[in-house]
């Protein structure tokens, strides 16, 4: 099977460093065409050196683009808490080079422009759906070459933002109800899955003290996150990023099924809660969503720590 | 264990006239002060007359008020395609007396008056919460002599009206909202484990051919349950409301948890909704409801069945 | 012309009490049956307090009930700031005797059985329309009784606790949306014509300095206004809860239109908004209101004294 | 003085084009950088293909770019009843060439990045304000080399397509609210003064009869609004969007206000409102509107007939 032309959105933070890693490991499944940023875990700012650091580190080498500082609609938030201060859990990856454009949404548009006639991109995004959806609004006629669009967000049942709120989608409400009602394949990874899907502390204990280079950061930034207030005393770290792209290679670990996804816009409780119809009998709209709704976490864990482990040989 | 005071603020209904039979089984349990309608399944003439019917054909013999023809805000809605025309699935149940009272909520506020001291009244509504939301607000004094509220609806995830909304809550979120605020001590019986607990088919089938009063009327009102929309081609048909007195009488069948319970009011898609919080860590508020999350099925149906052949003896 | 039977439901406050005045001037007009309360300007347990004095005070001698405590919906505002901390702008009104009943809604009920076959009242409600949404819904058969509801709330454009809110509809919009859907003959007494009905500075000053009993109370109470934070610098304070008697008495220096009007019950910026449809083709829903839309101030200030001279007399 | 460089952003539309031609008429006020459009009163091709057609008739002769067919979040509605089939009263102007782009965004940004060092651009939006509002969120830095935002839209108090919401901002609520959110000077020309701005029924058709090209066909325009269900037998048709360029040309006509301007985005009655805080002391939010809350309409005709006038000579 030929490489996915992939454009990845995301705010690193943490379980997005991981997802890249885990990417990085699969260069013949994965081809980067670029990475564009969202203000999310942390402020636009910290979330693009992040992710210009990260490219190289993981030797992605894709160029990296600046998106969206503020959501569609309202007053931005971050999760500075859960990533901490830099936003990758004080672990210090080398710095490198510069944004290769200060625009993600143009940035994106001039990609897909370039794409050979009959090829399609797909987009994962790890953050708030900010730049898909004012690429979708300002230039529609890019919907046509995006071939799927496998993103981290939402939750079937419960959020952790707020009792319904996934942080990514509760974020920006607006761009994701942008996003589900544009008719595009969407893969939606959301908390029902993903959050059976991370690291034990034993797992993160044991990597962070090895040599390889992959492995010991991979396990410090996740024992940030079981240190800190998100996972603080329990026996797993969830890395819900990386579930797009393990979906992509290896989606039998996840159980999914077909749903009409929309998103709560309304000022009320369940502002940003996609809202799934998981009815016997639907409302009678098409459905728009392949929702994962369920997964092994544990043939999560031991495919990613493959994918760490390639990482390890890759980077010495 | 001396038996509970009970009032029932019901809409039947076919899982409410079902719920009073597995009631009615047990006397020594379950001492009712009176019976309330409230306009739900079908509008509140129909109601109110099959409650009266009902208070009798089961031997209850409690006097019935007639309550709300509307919710505390909004228009009403009915569900006649699941209940039939005459809120019964066809099944003639013999006329039987007047109301005793044109008020529910002054009913239940003078049977609240006329306990003997130190007495309280479990209340069991199993429609629209809007005769104890007005009963609370006109009468917040009766709050004291209430043990508890035992109410079917709701759901922490996925309703059947809407996407997330279950129908007795989402016919009148304001009146839920009054009840859930209110600091009374609220078992949820909510459809995470009402779906869970029904008759089969073929159980249904078996008591409709059977001699015994109780056992054919509860088969053929399920058998119009299975036949019609709610239930066409499925293997078992809920019986919510009868989760309400199922759990007291059998609380080991069921999976509980403590949670914060709020109700959508917006104008949004959620408008109606529970809302649960499940999160490891709440939102802060202490917690107002004990929620069933689950339920055993099998012995759902064992010890209803149980019920129903007891009413058979009661009844011949 | 026959005098009007009147239920005054009501939260003093100055300019609650400037309306009793107001009425009290004229018996030969206002038969009051009876003087609930409702929290709103300051808690029920100090409106109720003034309410009962004020009877007193003007001569009504209307029996007084106490009425809802909280809203139907959400948790209770009061307006401290501007009617004092005895909600009478500290002046002191001598204590007089109890409440005649503990639930207003059931004294309004009562008091609307007793009427002789025929006759009806009219409901003047100066505060959240709380206690008349309930009475509404508990009782609905007491609609018939009732002949109109002179209300002072709301505004078609501009309020004043919020940019489109006026106090006495937001404070309860529930409530609100519930009397002004009810196809009851209502007058609202909004902003737009109560704000310029009131008194001047220097009228207010030269009252308080006067012997009479009602010329010195109303001057100080005013006064009370003009220097806090509502008036501070203005030179009128407006006094409008005496619309609703003044419109009874003097429809002539009122201008008033039939509308639709609606209340917004979202969560969005405009909560607790009468919406009122100025439209030249409305929405096609029949009117339910007469709106005052404008008002003669001088008139109103010519009216209000000449009802508070004649109180000094009475009082004499 | 010099000249304003304009980008108008239009929905053509009878009003819009009497717009154009009074703008064209003050070529030494108005320099026109470029017109885009945005699905409003018509669908994005008719609007555009109308765009084209008059920036010639007028003598404009600015390139015309294609905007946004669809609103931010929600699905679009068309006033092809106010307007006509072809958004024009059914008056044929002569087609003419092609637009200069199809991304009336990027072309807006193009149009602002040419200008010259210390120079600023006046945005004319007369429909809704989607186009605005995506080129704020995508480019950002465009904002620095705005002037000023002179738009028709919104209303301090009462509605046109409901109680209190005008066409354009009910449109695109989300827009709107990132356009006043923006920190930008924004001159909001809304119902409150436009209404009161138009053409009276005698004067459109003795225009209509004229023998100049401007005056025949702002005539026939003008009685179509005159015979269609706007305005069908009133006296006066408005001419809502010529209030932007009239104001810049005669802010003498008309009265203003600062005011704080937000829209309800909330789903409640109040959809699309802007809400204009007029009370003597606001919310303490800064002022973010010069708001037009009265015109002189005499004077407003006279002015318009001047410049129709001044057009029938150059397009002589």
């Amino acid at each position: 099977m030929a490489s996915r032309k992939i454009i990845m959105d995301c705010d690193p933070g943490i379980d997005d460093a991981v997802a890249m890693c885990l990417a990085a490991a699969y260069p013949e499944e994965f081809e980067f065409l670029g990475i564009t940023t969202v203000a999310g875990n942390q402020t636009i700012e910290k979330v693009t050196e992040n992710a210009l650091r990260l490219s190289s580190f993981w030797k992605i080498h894709a160029p990296v683009a600046k998106g969206a500082a503020v959501p569609v609609l309202r007053e931005p938030l971050t999760a500075a808490d859960v990533h901490g201060g830099n936003g990758m859990g004080g672990v210090e990856i080398p710095p490198s080079g510069e944004t290769a454009a200060e625009n993600a949404v143009l940035f994106i548009k001039e990609l897909v422009d370039k794409l050979p006639e009959g090829e399609k991109v797909t987009l994962v995004p790890t953050g708030p759906l900010t730049n898909i959806a004012l690429l979708l609004r300002v230039f529609p006629e890019t919907a046509e070459r995006i071939e799927e669009i496998v993103l981290m967000g939402g939750a079937i049942c419960g959020g952790n933002i707020t009792e319904t709120g996934e942080f990514n989608i509760y974020e920006d409400p607006e761009a994701a109800a942008i996003v589900f009602d544009s008719g595009l394949p969407i893969v939606m990874c959301g908390l029902d899955a993903t959050s059976k899907c991370g690291l034990k502390r034993e797992t993160a204990n044991r990597l962070a003290e090895e040599k390889g280079l992959a492995s010991s950061t991979v396990g410090a930034m996740v024992q940030f996150y079981l240190n800190g207030p998100a996972y603080g005393g329990q026996p797993r770290a969830s890395i819900h990023d990386a579930s797009t792209f393990m979906y992509m290679l290896h989606p039998e670990i996840y159980k999914s099924r077909r749903m009409v996804v929309r998103v709560d816009c309304s000022e009320g409780l369940n502002r940003g809660m996609t809202v799934c119809d998981t009815r016997r009998k639907s409302n009678g709209r098409p459905s728009n969503t392949i929702v994962l709704t369920d997964a092994d976490g544990e043939k999560f864990q031991e495919y990613l720590l493959e994918a760490v482990r390639r990482m390890d040989e890759r980077m010495r």
